[in-house]
């Protein structure tokens, strides 16, 4: 295994920041009237450092992996739905497939930890298992410490890949089932935000579902006691998925590229990957809030305002997929709209 | 002129109502998981009958009118830029076209009353003028009542022409310099808010430009006093592009076409078109929350939460635009994706 070095990450330069503000403001339409897509605009060029900005070959990449803490009542659904699911963005009828092609958006799906044999030569799965699901973090820890460092750098070297060399936008998913438990461990210990808080329905679950669901993650929580390094936090409740993708918003950032948060569970990749290095939250945009609870706490603890909300608690991408076409929309009125000097319209200063 | 006679609108039929949510919950996704997309595919299903709705020919219809108010300090913009923004949108360098292209929805510019003179044979432009604007409705009615009516029914009547037999969504949008201050007026009569809170910046009044405003709407209400009669308010307050609006919403929804609502003015329409008949309401989409403040005051007083909160307030259907790509995905996912069966996806039922 490599040593745990992680690429640096350079912040977003400002240089250009009067410049963008005033073509934004050129545009013929009143000051600030684009509101939050605007100052989405700003971000792109900002990050892009230029006046035109470009959504490159933009790539949905979805990580998939299994959770020990299943053997424990914590999901609606049984762990086969994880790999049954990888198998369906395989063939094309999952909802991320559906909202990707709507957006010309490849699909790429990533063994992370399922636990799951494929068929041999099982066609565009991205093999990456660390190992067939994490262990039941409500008795051990859910990796190893070695397997956590491994699963983080594995995203980052993901993203390295020539396959990704021109795109310059990435959309980031997950699929397990037993995630949301992994995801309020995590999110808790990063955030110090109490667990209760935390805890959710998951994909469904009724009132003494999720109070007994917040049992068993307040047990874990105290098998560990409170913890701070995020690669042990990793370690202790996992997942696979959860862990790659914070590798992988850590690749995109040190090669300046963009990408998008999707829900609650895409949120604890972020924390992770936030604590390792913070100025990667420049590279990225807040899609939807999610209805999972926790996630209007955690966003709101951080102030972060993202750009849906439209009761979603779906996962694999699908709230990034949605907010993509106002990605594209900020784009496209920076580059396309017409002047007031270019159509010949009287600006406020002319009154 | 012809007989003030609307067209009857049918309520949207429940009968399949089972059946389409039996197909949304079979979708390979958690129950509920695509929150208010699911209660837009179940609309837009129950608008058209049918298990697999489908969006045909959308139309961005623009209308454009001048205010006689204008005279007065209202706006931050001179009224010259609602003719300089027709030309803008024949030429497609508006945001409207920009946003329209990007959805490859066609858009078409009504001159419902602009203070104008156009060349011969401007190309694209639909002319329904009724008259060069409005008059000053400080100091005497914006239209007859005559012309209020002429306005509603040129509205109706243009949904109902051939160009439009194909299409089964529309979106309205408008331009006007000082319509805020007109739709303020609208609102307030016919929701019986206060005209306080339906005051706002407009494109972008200060504090005392806005309070300055206020002053000039409250000596407009109590000029004519409270009035409930939707013509006799259209006729009072105007203008030509929000009448004609509210009357194609009519023809829309008569049409038994869904029709999307854009921000605070066409919402002023909106109120016009329920208040001359309340099915209309079956037929419409909110599609944004604006940042003129009264906008968000009317849509709770309706208990209505529209798709999109992104602080826009630029008008022209931007809001209405920004939003489509939604209804768009709600009706993909209820067509293109798997069901469990399809997919070999273990359901809930089978733990």
């Amino acid at each position: 295994m490599s040593p745990f070095s992680l690429p640096s990450i350079s912040p977003v330069t400002d240089v250009l920041r009067t410049s963008i503000r005033s073509k934004i403001d050129n545009k013929t339409k009143p000051l600030g009237s684009l509101g939050d897509l605007e100052t989405l605009a700003m971000l792109l060029a900002e990050i892009q450092n230029t006046l035109s900005p470009e959504l490159k070959n933009p790539k949905l990449i979805l990580f998939a992996g299994d959770h020990g803490i299943t053997e424990e009542p914590v999901s609606l659904y049984p762990k086969d739905v994880t790999w049954q699911m990888v198998l369906n963005f395989l063939s094309g009828g999952a909802c991320a497939n559906v909202f990707a092609k709507h957006s010309h958006i490849d699909v790429e799906v990533v063994d992370a930890g399922v636990d799951h044999d494929w068929e041999e030569n099982t066609p565009k799965l991205i093999q990456r298992k660390i190992r067939k699901g994490t262990s039941n973090f409500l008795k051990q820890e859910a990796m190893s410490i070695e397997e956590a460092k491994e699963t983080i750098l594995s995203g980052i070297e993901l993203l390295s890949e020539k396959q990704y060399e021109s795109t310059n936008i990435f959309l980031f998913g997950e699929m397990g089932i037993g995630n949301t438990s992994a995801a309020s461990l995590i999110l808790s210990h990063l955030t110090e935000i109490p667990l209760r808080k935390l805890v959710g329905r998951g994909t469904g679950l009724n009132n003494s579902g999720k109070e007994n669901k917040f049992k068993i993650l307040t047990e874990a929580y105290q098998r560990t006691g409170k913890l701070k390094d995020p690669n042990e936090i990793l370690s202790e409740f996992g997942g696979f998925e959860i862990g790659m993708m914070a590798g992988a918003m850590i690749g995109a950032a040190a090669q300046r590229k963009t990408f998008v948060v999707d829900g609650f569970i895409s949120t604890a990749a972020f924390a992770i990957a936030y604590a390792l290095n913070p100025t990667v939250k420049s590279y990225a945009i807040f899609s939807h809030l999610s209805e999972e609870e926790g996630h209007t706490v955690v966003l709101e603890h951080w102030k972060i305002k993202p750009l849906l909300r439209l009761n979603l608690r779906l996962g694999e991408g699908s709230g990034a997929l949605a907010a993509y076409p106002l990605i594209e929309l900020s784009v496209k009125f920076l580059n396309e709209m017409a002047s007031f000097a270019d159509a010949g319209v009287s600006n406020t200063d002319s009154k």
